[in-house]
């Protein structure tokens, strides 16, 4: 049997070795031709750029074409205690793909097929570096979907590796829910299947759940097998203006407690609809609003709209008004998916910092109410908008890098944004994932014992600390 | 920082040790008096009654009150290298609750208290000691209930440690999609929490999923956060006979892919709905039939119920009798819940074992076909239920254990349904769990490197391997 701990006494991978980092450019080049790349422009670009933290290049970038090519390049960078960071799509927001101690970025996109589609099933089985537009498209003519929509068009296998979710997550669930299995290259090179094709299992440990979210600090994900959904047939949509934030979140907890299977619920602060009115060219009330869509047949979409309109019309809010055209509805979610650009708007010119937390939604209204006091007190500039249906919500943080004293400003935002969060027994991300940005707040918000669960698995199973190091969790 | 791994060199516990046990059990008995027992009649039933494996029973049974008890009963063990079992009601299948290595069963009866109810926010704090029934007793008033329904009245602490289901998972997922954060008691004695209270997070590992399934092999559950559904408007159900397991099987999932969003649909093969009609006087067509359930509005039941029937109607199936009222809905579910019972009635006196495999739903008719046919050529009586919308199902397997070769009959039909499965991408256990029954299969299921990473995460937060050992996996 394969031993993942076989290597459980070697020294973890702590700082750049350069010798090492020769050999494997070395190997690397002789395995993969051209497919190696060292160039300062490419290096950069898999550090990461949407983020506080300083962009930190690999030293070389890879592209395998296969699981098989994914093996060859962790064995050689494990030979020589060589970090390798997994890269999608570069769109993470916590700095995952910068290389802290150097090493290789194992960029995926040429593995960007979808291998097989199971309509009966309603899954299938994709390689790692299909983005979900793609995938998507892919799958029209079935009728089917995949719902995970984070903002960005990432990879599935980054949104795998982040445990993202977005504006569907409501009905849908997260990338937890929607991964039925996966191929993995471990830190020994041993490929994992971590599950089978069957919907639900009792066979031992969730591995599948363990590597979603894990962030490339367990293993490179080659290969998912996911779960799809029916295309609706029939989509209703609309807007509708809240006299507070507050009633905006009161209507989100009624709706859910009756039971109206709401696909999205989106909560706009005042400051984000003037942006987004100003982006989209668009004349909605500048007061909080709930971005809402149902999904379901043509009497049951009406039926879900008409009760949600009573329950925010008991609410002081209203009025909701739907539709069922394509077209209308597509505009509507434009917008909101610009939200981020519209928010960078209001700004022009200064950097713009996505963040979020999550909370349980009893405490929702509270903590935007709270946050928006922060915002005005430090004298800041950023919009929120809310996944509000799972107490998740985002700051378009936008800043003046050349301003020290903003940037200060912003930071203090930042750390209590997340204490915020977590008295009220909500989490540091709700969807972004942790990467460099948020491992600070991690022993706040799990405690010792969990860390340190965390640690002893991540050093069990990659005891050289080759898989994407300095996330997560610090090896001592 | 607490660490999980400070005994990682420590010999694991491979066999019984007299004196260990002796010397824990005077340290319990100091600390817990007549909560401790030693009775040979409650460690008989504390070991397990409901499997092929023979009764393994404890040394000693604790019954501890708080987390602080499990966490001291924990300590004073591991500091003797005494192994211990947590026990919920010992309704599992498959020896989970055993003890091959002697130890102390963990009995969290007592913890039955719920803790908190979060209605706004669909979710509720438990003790692990609750059972499924006492819990939606409490829950009832306030318009709440849990939807996991295994058929036995089991423990909310066992459910989650086999990661369990029931006839509702088509709709409402399964312990993994309905537990959001749990307290646990380590090996080393620390009390970790896997997460916070919101409703979705990427902050880190996932260890609430990595601690379902899990089977105490990683930990002593001793709290649960736990998601709720608001109990539906209106429910409708009823029966469906059908042509042939694969008509039933089709129907199913046209139904799902039409995203008719079905709470229940069960199948039931000919053989058990004779046994159904026997024991619960019904007098329902000896084919297979499928028991459908569906949970909305008034309007959204009654055109969920309508679109059902049409698909069965293509199908050569119905007629589709559907009602609303409680009484009538209450008879027919009594029905499918007695199954086992129903199914122990053809052969009376016998003994009857439970055992279950899932498969991708494309496949399931298949399978359930194949399965008759292997019954059959075993000369076996074995009734067949199914949650046919997960591809999950059940053989009630009747066995005369003073007839020597039909129990080897038996076996053979238990390996080969496991076969089965896995030849059809699915797993040797959709919901019971792996316990010591199913151990055997789990190489062939997931391969050796998901094997040794499961060996790993064991061996990493479990180092002396006192955690019901002998269960999932095998530490070398």
């Amino acid at each position: 049997m394969a031993d993942a701990t076989a290597a459980n006494t070697a020294v973890p991978v702590q700082s750049r070795d350069p010798a090492a980092i020769k050999a494997v450019i070395t190997a690397l080049a002789a395995a993969f031709g051209n497919r190696l790349v060292t160039s300062q422009a490419v290096r950069e670009q898999h550090g990461n750029t949407l983020t506080w933290v300083p962009n930190q290049p690999p030293d070389a970038v890879v592209f395998p074409q296969t699981t098989e090519d994914v093996q060859q390049i962790v064995r050689i960078c494990a030979g020589h205690g060589v970090p390798v960071i997994p890269f999608g799509t570069g769109t993470s927001l916590e700095g995952h793909v910068n290389a802290p101690l150097g090493g290789v970025s194992i960029d995926v996109r040429d593995m960007n097929k979808v291998l097989a589609v199971h309509a009966e099933d309603l899954d299938c089985v994709i390689e790692p570096g299909i983005t979900r537009k793609a995938l998507n498209e892919h799958l029209r003519d079935q009728g089917l979907f995949f719902p995970i929509d984070p903002g960005a068009d990432a990879s599935l296998g980054g949104m795998a590796a982040t445990r993202c979710s977005g504006t569907n997550a409501v009905r849908y669930g997260t990338m937890k829910d929607n991964v039925i299995a996966m191929k993995v290259v471990l830190a020994n090179g041993d490929v994992m299947s971590t599950a089978r094709r069957a919907k639900k299992s009792s066979a031992g440990y969730d591995l599948t759940r363990l590597m979603v979210g894990s962030e490339g600090t367990l293993g490179v994900i080659t290969e998912l097998t996911l779960k799809l959904s029916g295309i609706p047939e029939a989509i209703a949509s609309g807007v509708c203006p809240f006299p507070s934030v507050d009633a905006a979140c009161k209507a989100t907890i009624l709706t859910i407690q009756s039971g109206i299977p709401v696909a999205r619920i989106e909560l706009l602060d005042a400051l984000q609809i003037k942006a987004v009115n100003a982006y989209s060219k668009l004349s909605l009330p500048e007061v909080p609003m709930l971005f809402v869509e149902f999904h379901g047949t043509d009497a049951s979409v009406a039926e879900q709209s008409q009760r949600f309109g009573e329950i925010a019309s008991e609410l002081g809010g209203g009025p909701f008004d739907w539709a069922t055209k394509p077209e209308d509805r597509s505009r509507l979610w434009q917008a909101r998916h610009d939200g981020y650009y519209a928010g960078r708007h209001l700004r022009p010119g200064v950097s713009a910092f996505a963040t979020d937390v999550c909370v349980p939604i009893s405490r929702l209204a509270e903590c935007v109410n709270a946050t928006q006091r922060e915002i005005a007190e430090l004298k800041l500039v950023a919009p929120i908008l809310g996944h509000v249906g799972d107490g998740n919500f985002h700051l378009t943080l936008l800043v003046d890098m050349d301003d020290a004293d903003e940037v200060k400003r912003a930071k203090i935002l930042m750390e209590r944004l997340v204490e915020l969060a977590l008295s009220m027994d909500g989490t540091c991300t709700g969807e972004h994932g942790v990467g460099q940005g948020k491992m600070k707040y991690l022993l706040a918000e799990h405690g010792a014992p969990a860390l340190a669960a965390m640690a002893s698995i991540k050093r069990a199973l990659d005891p050289q600390n080759i898989m994407n190091p300095g996330k997560i969790v610090t090896l001592s």
